[in-house]
């Protein structure tokens, strides 16, 4: 008795069968980390470079360089910045600082220096942690010229008296910074935009796991057909955003959604900060996954310190682009220094982050204006087999009428999840059935 | 030195004086009910015709017959179903099941069969309660050609096995569905909705109770002077709603506010189900009620499950038509089973739900948006009468300087009652004596 | 590397280096209390005057007479009540209560006596506290003719059986009614409106505090160079703000904000009752003050019982005015009686009051709606000295990238406070620093 279900083009979504599990992804995320963390990364140089080569190998990038001068919305685009070694020589000859052990021994922008001088004058060129003599602390310089060496406490105190000699062997010239992006084009022209900085040497979690989370689930969704086209994003904080909006502002309308990715591998749980806007799509469908997940997430409202969501949501741009991440930078034990290694992150967290991200993506895939076709009274849905036959027991069409009751153009799946409480996935299913019936339209 | 108060229209609401108590006017709707509770009704059929003949000796009704075959929005009416008789006879042709006995028997909608079969065969036929073994469940089906008996666990478990005979002597047939209304008509077109489903069998609660309910509520209103005109729906569930809207389309926009009524007899608290609008005037007067009372209602957003307000809040009709019951039915124990009865209903309940109702119209009847005709400054009540003469005391002008301040056009009676805090009856009496001296105008 | 600051005109502001500390300004409210305490007032004659010409010592004021008979909207100014002396004397010629002892033994308004009457007539024209033997209660007779007493009931009780004689020498004729105004020019024409009630005989908190409290708090103001115009208006209640509304109705719409000022010196929290609108200017300043001070103030929604605020909050009037005050009339336990005297007043928690006022008056004065100039992507603040040099480590600009995050035309800066939690002056500073910098626009 029921009519056949028409032929109607799917809603788009994840394709999760092509997803590994969570400890699976996850080693593959760790294992790219493992690779980039030793490089010495900057707002500009090299090592940015040679970081987008290895993350074209899982996602290809387009690179664009930016020369130095360039004038951007209020900045200015600085020198580009290279190393290639550094070190402190005690007054016996011994290296007891060395670059080539931890790149966060130099202060960062560092401008090249070689000289002689006591360890009184040493002292005041040197960064230590405030809280942990244990750790070297990671420091910058980008916008005032300046050089110094970053140590842990110890070793500064363990330094006796005497001339020591100190090298950097860098440039500050000029040149470019470096962008890398990807557009992995779906049946839209709208775009959801991923974004990470590269611009931290060798740190972990900030922001190690957001290069390579990234590549890795680019390098799964440019298997699948989708709905929204994806843009990846990986550039040197702030300039790096500010740069590429600059260039693109013409076309910033196409950005739909958007997430800010970083800090992705600490044990801690998914942590979202709000766009700028509050409750644009994009705060919603995470949201709502959040909600319909087990564990328990942090949702906390925009402000404007933190990463590059402040450039996104400045009040001029004011994009819907949040930040997810795990637990944010600053608020990690081990944030900006040593401690922040390979230790500290892992496979399982990567992997649990990036089903997190799917999950999102699913429902911003999903998500859609359905308008019932039979608005009046309840459609009759026995005859469709869409009813149980014997009735006065118990029930079980409530995502069904859910659904056809808010079918009324005002509310996207993600209201209809939000007033009824039932899991975004449920709904979705029921409303691709309602839809192959004909009793939706999108 | 008090003007006299002028000579102005009242503002409507119930002629309290004319209701009985809560006890009194309990036992004559529970006696009503205990002689509609015999009768097997169903979707359609001489059962519900003769329910609604009652019904007509207390609140006189014209039934109204929808044919077989009709298309009403995206339904079809069915068949009509009747039954004079059915049973199970046992191998030795003792009648073990008997529709005599209990119309729950009988699936509703069952088509005619006479038949000898073993009990394997006769297992396949029957319905049991989930979890009460001496429960007989009610059961239907109305929408797929089926026939089969309901019985109690214990009575299934009781049956030997050997070869027994059934006997459903039942038609289905062309022929119509029926619903009876009443229009009480009042000062105005506009109209407030009373619905409930006359559809189930012997349940008491569910919903003889709201059959007899409405009845005698409307055997007291149509003596008093009302503002509204007051519209009483008894009609088949579902399909009975849907008739109607589909054949009253082009006047729906005279209702004004409605409520579904079912479920009225036993003794838990009273529940309400907010429209599908939410904060629509119905809404908010129920809600004034509750919270004016002094028990502990329930107030429930609106969700597309349940009873006739699914109908009724659809998305292309989207009436102002909350529920208000009791317990609400799938909650109270003994639902849908035999254990639904007599004992489940009490008469000070059933008075104590009227009383709520007519709180209710009393409510929407004397709800006006008041406009003060003095609203620079407070005006001088004391040459009025209206103020205490000896200053510097306590303070009793309270509903009066409340509702003169929000006497500005954007607040109701209700509204006013929210804000303030204060019993709506109290702000009423207060804006009827200031209408009366000419300080505010409807 | 930093610009020179452009020169632009200052924000506006309180000269807090100008006002003493709270005990210090408390002391000097005190004093000014003390004096206009025994003064007896009422709703008009020469207590109002005298209280008048007292308080233009400090705050020099314009009066205004406003005839009998004159309409004011709904009322009509009723006739000048004025008293010399009132007595009652036992029948041994002893004066057992007389008015040189306490005004308030005279029942406010009360017409000219002299009779002999026995102690049970003269029972009838007598008042005592309801709840306090030892307190004469404060009671007034407006708008209805009447003579009267008021004792302590231990008074009462005390007199003996016999003739006693009854003197009030008052007279009740056509005059007028007194209030006084005083407006401090400001840059702008748009004025803060600060208002008090100067009705009341010797009732310490309620409210010769409010009056004393004006005059200090306009004696410091006038010294300071202000973006808004201050008008002060000592008047006598509810008819006092009717006369001047009615005849200020042409330029209400000057007042940008107000406060009625009253119960100022008791040691009670600070309490704020919102305006009608609820969430105007003024009640989100007194909001976010309260909010960023240390102590636990309260704050209240808009009810049409109490002071003044019911005239300006009226709904043909509305303006944006609330009342500040400490305990509110009506919540301190000696309110409207002879204990209501000048131990219940505290020079500290005067002078506590009057800080708050300031820091309302600071808010409002530096609320402003700021714009960036540099609303794409956050502006470069390294070069122009606004952004620690060094990175990587703690982080102290945000009040600066709050500011510039919401200086989008939709926030001014209470906005700001609200959504970032940060203290008003501190966001403040922070947008005048940016201002100079060019930053930010007005």
């Amino acid at each position: 008795m029921t009519e056949p279900p028409r032929d109607r083009p799917a809603a788009g979504g994840v394709t999760w069968d092509a997803v590994p599990s969570r400890d699976k992804v996850g080693t593959e995320i760790f294992d790219l980390l493992a690779e980039l963390y030793p490089i010495c990364r900057s707002i500009s140089g090299d090592g940015v470079r040679q970081t987008l080569s290895i993350v074209s190998e899982h996602l290809p990038l387009a690179q664009t360089e930016v020369p130095t001068g360039t004038k951007v919305f209020d900045w200015t685009v600085p020198r580009e910045w290279n190393i290639r070694d550094a070190w402190i020589a005690a007054p016996d000859g011994r290296r007891v600082v060395d670059f080539r052990e931890s790149n966060l021994h130099v202060l960062g922008y560092s401008t090249p220096i070689r000289a002689r001088l006591p360890l009184t004058e040493l002292k005041e060129r040197v960064f230590t942690h405030p809280t942990e003599p244990d750790w070297v602390p990671y420091r910058t310089s980008y916008y005032k010229e300046n050089w110094g060496f970053c140590l842990s406490g110890n070793q500064l105190a363990a330094l006796e008296d005497g001339e020591y000699e100190v090298c950097i062997d860098s440039t500050l010239e000029p040149g470019s910074i470096t962008y890398g992006e990807a557009l992995l084009e779906g049946a839209s022209e709208r775009e959801v935009l991923l974004s990470t900085y590269c611009c931290h040497p060798s740190l972990a979690n900030d922001n190690v796991s957001g290069i390579a989370f990234l590549a890795i689930l680019g390098s799964y969704l440019c298997k699948m057909e989708l709905r929204y086209s994806y843009r990846f994003l990986f550039s040197p904080g702030s300039i790096g955003p500010i740069a590429w909006l600059a260039r693109n502002e013409p076309s910033l309308d196409r950005i739909a959604h958007g997430l800010v990715a970083s800090c992705l591998g600490d044990p801690g749980p998914m942590t979202y900060k709000r766009s700028r806007r509050g409750s644009a799509e994009i705060d919603r469908a995470v949201e709502t996954v959040f909600r319909d997940g087990d564990r328990e997430p942090r949702i906390r409202d925009f402000v404007p310190l933190g990463g590059d969501e402040r450039q996104f949501g400045s009040p001029g741009i004011n994009l819907p682009v949040g930040a997810l991440s795990r637990t944010p930078a600053d608020e990690f034990r081990g944030y900006h220094s040593s401690a922040d290694d390979l230790a500290l992150v892992e496979p399982w967290a990567l992997g649990d982050a990036l089903h997190a991200y799917l999950a999102v993506i699913d429902t911003l895939e999903r998500n859609h204006v359905y308008v019932s076709t039979s608005p009046k009274g309840e459609p009759q849905l026995g005859p469709r087999g869409l009813y149980r036959s014997i009735g006065g027991g118990s029930f079980e069409e409530g995502p069904i009428l859910w659904v056809l009751n808010l079918a009324d153009g005002d509310h996207d799946l993600l209201a209809m999840a939000e007033r009824s409480g039932l899991p975004f996935p449920v709904l979705a299913d029921a409303a691709e059935l309602l839809f192959r019936h004909g009793l939706l339209e999108r």
